[in-house]
């Protein structure tokens, strides 16, 4: 049995070995060499589609590709076969960086940060946003202390994030397909998103990129949100529909956007997101820095081994 | 007995009844009214420093002066005096804004959303921000997690933010006058500092504005931090010797300053920080909204009637 690992994250090896299956480095950036071809195992990470597609037709064994990203869309998309080979994400692996990146345009939204940026640039104290404020002022999100924050996608990241937020004062709640209390936070499904939208702060989506969260925020629900409440997404651009946040955003009828994720990155050049008001444009910054990723191959590559239900299947 | 409580922010005044106190609310823009310079008890709360000067020869009567504010500086230079006069801080009231503001700087600074925002006004993508990146980089400060904060000045704000720090996966050590253990953390004194900068990725600064702390961190100090170290800076401006951070920062012998406090504020145009690099320039902004200032205010009001000795006396 082999086990093919990429060049493209430094992987420690000595942590697979101990198994009966021979490992084998290759470069993301080229064909895998044609001894190698009969791997029945491919750990992925950020491979070029172009690479995928093509040895989707060449890994003729192939049977468990593990992925390293949380949303491998990628993988899923370059034509494996998915009646003979398992796919596994990298779920887990990205809590810890992306629940951080999260905290920090959170902060950076209530607190302004971009904006003071904009006055530093031009050599202006933004003193409108320092010296004696109003505290909490209603219609007005500036802090995490007592605000409603709603967490779409309520899945191992946001397990990460919600004690943080809640160590800093927030109210959370989460939104995810099945509801009930996780990790002492109450999980609504969608058909309490009208509820729960007009007493939000700050929306936090953390969604998948499939077809079922295809413009999951949209013009309709986009209203139903205070006019000061941000969005933060971190999850995938698929699932806002942008006309209906550029449209939201250009009126102020939404207190601003923080976007890691779009639906074509880079962001083109014309996308309006780069000049709407209160826009803060990440360029997929959250992860990209998967976490101990060993022991998670390990893991899978034992029960893969043993015949047993692995963990992440897509 | 006479107090009087100003209407530069809104106080609760039925938190403070039930004393034998009259109380007065006062305009911090104008003279006191004559009928009230007989007050024994002054609340003050962002009071232009010439109305301070000119009530410090009025009150004849007083004996306590509460501010609200945790360095309050304005009142101490106003000429109050002092063998009559306690003066009290408002020490406590803003641990959580000053920690909350101050996590938001240091996950700007790991995070370089400044950066990203420099490219987003021009429209281009940061690429080298985002996507696929190394994890923890030795020789740069991308995230807490692991990072080493040395917080210099381990007061009540300090209390506040290290328990969010470490919840985030930081190793946080503090810096005091006194040494020893503090809520878990360990507390070093000055004699320490050359032995901790070395081995410090963010060096978040927390100290009051007195002639003791007056440019604390020097060129000889800044020299000791390692090359991607961090500076953030909530307590006063004065405890930074400028010429020797600016020299620093354009040098690039430091990661860079996020500075919320300044020498002279606002900043005054010609600073060279707002355009040395990697700097963040924040407008006093951590700060300015005393928490639940009430209870403060009828905690010690009680102790001042009842001759004890009060809380937060500088
Ligand atoms: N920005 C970045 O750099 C970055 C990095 C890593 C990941 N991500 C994105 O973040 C996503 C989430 O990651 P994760 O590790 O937290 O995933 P996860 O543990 O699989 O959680 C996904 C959550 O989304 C919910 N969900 C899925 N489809 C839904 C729908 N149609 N309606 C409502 N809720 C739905 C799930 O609900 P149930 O719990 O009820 O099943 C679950 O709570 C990934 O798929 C990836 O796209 C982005
Ligand atoms: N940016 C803002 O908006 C904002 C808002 C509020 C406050 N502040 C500033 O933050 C400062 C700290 O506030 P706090 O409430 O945390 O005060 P605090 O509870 O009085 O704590 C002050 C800390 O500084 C230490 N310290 C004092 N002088 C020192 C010296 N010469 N060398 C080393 N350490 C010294 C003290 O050491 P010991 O514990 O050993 O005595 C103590 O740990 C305030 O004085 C104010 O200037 C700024």
């Amino acid at each position: 049995m082999k086990l093919l690992y990429p060049n493209s994250i430094s992987i420690d090896v000595k942590s697979l070995e101990g198994f009966s299956v021979s490992l084998h480095q290759y470069d993301t950036r080229s064909d895998i060499p044609e001894e190698h071809t009969d791997a029945e195992m491919l750990v992925t990470w950020s491979n070029p589609v172009s690479q995928l597609k093509v040895e989707a037709k060449r890994l003729k064994n192939l049977r468990w590709i593990q992925s390293l990203a949380a949303g491998p869309n990628d993988v899923l998309s370059a034509g494996f076969d998915a009646s003979k080979v398992t796919i596994c994400t990298g779920s887990g692996l990205h809590d810890h960086t992306v629940a951080e990146h999260t905290l920090g345009l959170l902060l950076n939204a209530a607190r302004r940060f971009f904006e003071m940026r904009d006055f530093q640039l031009e050599g202006k104290w933004p003193g409108h946003l320092g010296g004696p404020q109003p505290d909490r002022p209603s219609g007005k999100f500036t802090t995490l202390q007592d605000a409603n924050i709603l967490v779409w996608g309520f899945g191992n990241i946001a397990k990460t994030l919600t004690p943080w937020l809640t160590a800093l004062g927030a109210n959370v709640k989460g939104l995810a397909r099945h509801s009930g209390v996780r990790q002492g936070t109450e999980v609504y499904s969608e058909d309490k998103l009208s509820e729960l939208l007009p007493n939000t702060d700050a929306l936090v989506m953390i969604l998948p990129g499939d077809e079922s969260t295809k413009n999951a925020l949209n013009a309709e629900r986009l209203k139903l949100l205070p006019k000061h409440a941000w969005i933060v997404n971190v999850g995938r651009g698929t699932s806002i529909d942008d006309k209906a946040l550029v449209s939201a955003l250009e009126k102020g009828e939404i207190g601003g956007a923080a976007l890691d994720v779009f639906v074509t990155e880079p962001l083109p050049g014309d996308s309006p997101y780069w000049k709407t008001p209160n826009t803060i444009v990440s360029p997929h910054a959250a992860g990209g820095r998967p976490q101990n990723p060993e022991t998670l191959i390990a893991y899978n590559l034992r029960r893969f081994l043993a015949g047993q239900q692995l963990k992440n299947v897509i």
